[in-house]
């Protein structure tokens, strides 16, 4: 059993109004020293599988048909093992 | 300059009806091995303090106060220095 941790973030030419607005939201709270906010969505996603190599060749095929937008988005995961139960 | 890397997840008491159907949706492309997802929010937001612990104190507040909803989400962080420009 696998554990994947996958970020999903805007590239960096993708204008990202919310990350701005959060920015801003921060700034009317006073808090000042914010200079810069990126978001974007998480998951943890848990295989089945038996080695490293086919969580990461699954993790990609996820990630390419599922959930990045190949267009603005870009993924990084990392796998990591989960002992047994 | 710091740099906080933010994830906010649901409490695991809290059902998540949108990480059921991203893995229904992951099931039906033939991902048959994932047997978990969980899903959530990450923000990257950089700081101008002097000091870790201020950074920390300044995104335990944001958090609180912004970024997750202390009923039904929890977040962890971590803060990292970034090398003088």
């Amino acid at each position: 059993m696998f554990l994947a941790q996958v970020h999903v973030t805007y590239k960096p030419s993708i204008l990202d109004p919310q990350a701005e607005a959060i920015k801003n939201a921060m700034h009317r709270l006073e808090f000042n020293q914010v200079t810069a906010v990126q978001q974007g969505k998480y998951f943890e996603i848990t295989l089945d599988v038996p080695t490293v190599q086919q969580a990461e060749k699954q993790i990609d095929a996820i990630c390419d048909q599922l959930l990045a937008n190949p267009n603005m988005e870009t993924y990084r995961y990392q796998v990591k093992e989960l002992a047994n139960q």
